[in-house]
């Protein structure tokens, strides 16, 4: 398969129906629905979205019908970008080589389109589960997404990261911090499309396991990205894990065993996907590349 | 009936509940649980939370049914406060005579601690909508609660509020940001309540007016207990909007007129319980209460 031209697609149908959530014309008030859209369509790569239509194709499901939680996580996933970029956070000026939220509109909007992207996520899933032929098993889904994203996941390796600034790091501290920060939300996202397409449970059972692998390579990628990538790669200005302090895996394992512990998720990623159709191929493809971003692969 | 009494039982209700939510025990992140837990239980009167489960009472249902929705609202009205007293919002370091979350916490915690707050409701009510012999009905009211603190509820009316800051204030302005910065969630408690209960639809048109009225008319007497008001009896310092150049109904209107409002708005808040049988007693005199706190009224 072409992944680049796959990528293509499910970003053009997953931005179409963001925008459709918020139009550029909805004004009142004006500047939060600016703020909202400046950080949503800021050019992100859909990943999560991406995964969760990728989940729901390899179990044989329409990948439209996933379309709405799809958009849902995505913007869950830029409230928490926009809330971590904050100077009381992380303290980022640039994101996707752009000016961040809080430095175009000011914190307090900032802080605003978070929260309004987060509470908006909930009310597309909720209509979606309440228009749904199996309210049930839509709610579980959003009961996951809400689980992976509160106190005990993402907003948890949030708050640990902070607490860990500048301390030395060891590793049970960088995988509870990735596991929670990144983590959560990937498999959410993998396990939300499957089980919303009416996945068995022997699938979702292997797609969990494969998107625990995938979100733990997907944030060792980006450390090691962060050390040696080129800021036309990654958007963000290299070395800034390093200034800053940061717990990452380059800093606990070094480099080369960084780069190890990648490519050996990765194979246990694939090896998940084994039983799959060909309808899989698009989630085998994504892990090759997360990871072959950042590590050489052997031809495959 | 004993208002006083019938809130004590209630308010112990909810108190039980949220803190099943939120045992003190539950670790990891340690400060992220103990800055949700400092502002949950920081002495709120639970206004929003009791105020769904007496609209439940008033149509015959019962209320312990709708507990989870009542604790999932009081989460969304927690992480609200805690984001609004944010020194990039109204700055304010004190609230219920306590240090605000951020001043004990620190900014990065605060806002961390109202993420998770407003995830948790979300997960509450999914959990509870997943498990409800009726989960279309309950994810009505979901979607509700979520469209009333969301980018065109209680979060646009943050945003006009910070927008309008030091602006000579008109009427439509007030009300606009009022309506939704806390009108809007005190229409959706008694809403989801009266939905979760099974209210008629004739019903839930009578609460629905009575819910506007109660929830402008405790705005307007928020602001009156502003200027008026005792620390003692506000938990804030008095004239602190004023100092803040906040849109006030007292500042639009005068404080006669203002007073005159909040009463006209009793009024007709409680000829919409009219033909409600004596189940819907609280809500009468929990009205009555919130203007009677700012107002002299006649004696019912």
């Amino acid at each position: 398969m072409n992944l680049r031209s796959y990528l293509v697609r499910r970003r053009r149908l997953v931005d179409r129906a963001l925008r459709r959530y918020f139009p550029p014309n909805r004004k009142q008030p004006q500047r939060l629905i600016e703020a909202v859209r400046y950080s949503l369509f800021s050019g992100g790569k859909r990943l999560r979205p991406i995964l969760a239509l990728a989940a729901a194709e390899a179990v044989g499901g329409e990948p439209r019908a996933v379309l709405p939680f799809a958009c849902a996580i995505e913007m869950i996933h830029t409230y928490s970008l926009i809330h971590d970029d904050l100077p009381a956070m992380d303290d980022d000026a640039l994101r996707r080589g752009k000016p961040t939220s809080h430095v175009v509109f000011g914190e307090g909007l900032a802080i605003l389109a978070g929260d309004a992207l987060l509470t908006e996520a909930f009310r597309v899933m909720a209509d979606c589960a309440g228009t749904s032929r199996n309210p049930r098993r839509a709610l579980h889904a959003m009961r996951e997404i809400a689980e992976a994203s509160g106190a005990h996941g993402m907003v948890a390796g949030q708050a640990a990261d902070l607490e860990a600034e500048g301390a030395a790091p060891d590793l049970p501290t960088v995988e509870f911090i990735h596991v929670r920060k990144t983590g959560a939300l990937i498999l959410a996202s993998i396990r939300a499309g499957a089980m919303l397409a009416g996945a068995r449970p022997s699938q979702l059972h292997r797609l969990s396991r494969y998107g625990e692998c995938l979100g733990l390579a997907f944030q060792i990628a980006d450390d090691i990205l962060d050390v040696e990538g080129l800021p036309a790669q990654t958007g963000k200005m290299q070395g800034r894990d390093k200034a800053r302090r940061k717990v990452t895996f380059p800093a606990v394992l070094g480099l080369p065993a960084a780069k190890e512990r990648a490519r050996t998720l990765l194979d246990h990623a694939l090896a998940e996907l084994a039983p799959f159709p060909a309808a899989a191929a698009p989630l085998r493809e994504i892990a090759r590349f997360i990871v072959g971003r950042a590590c050489e692969l052997p031809r495959s």
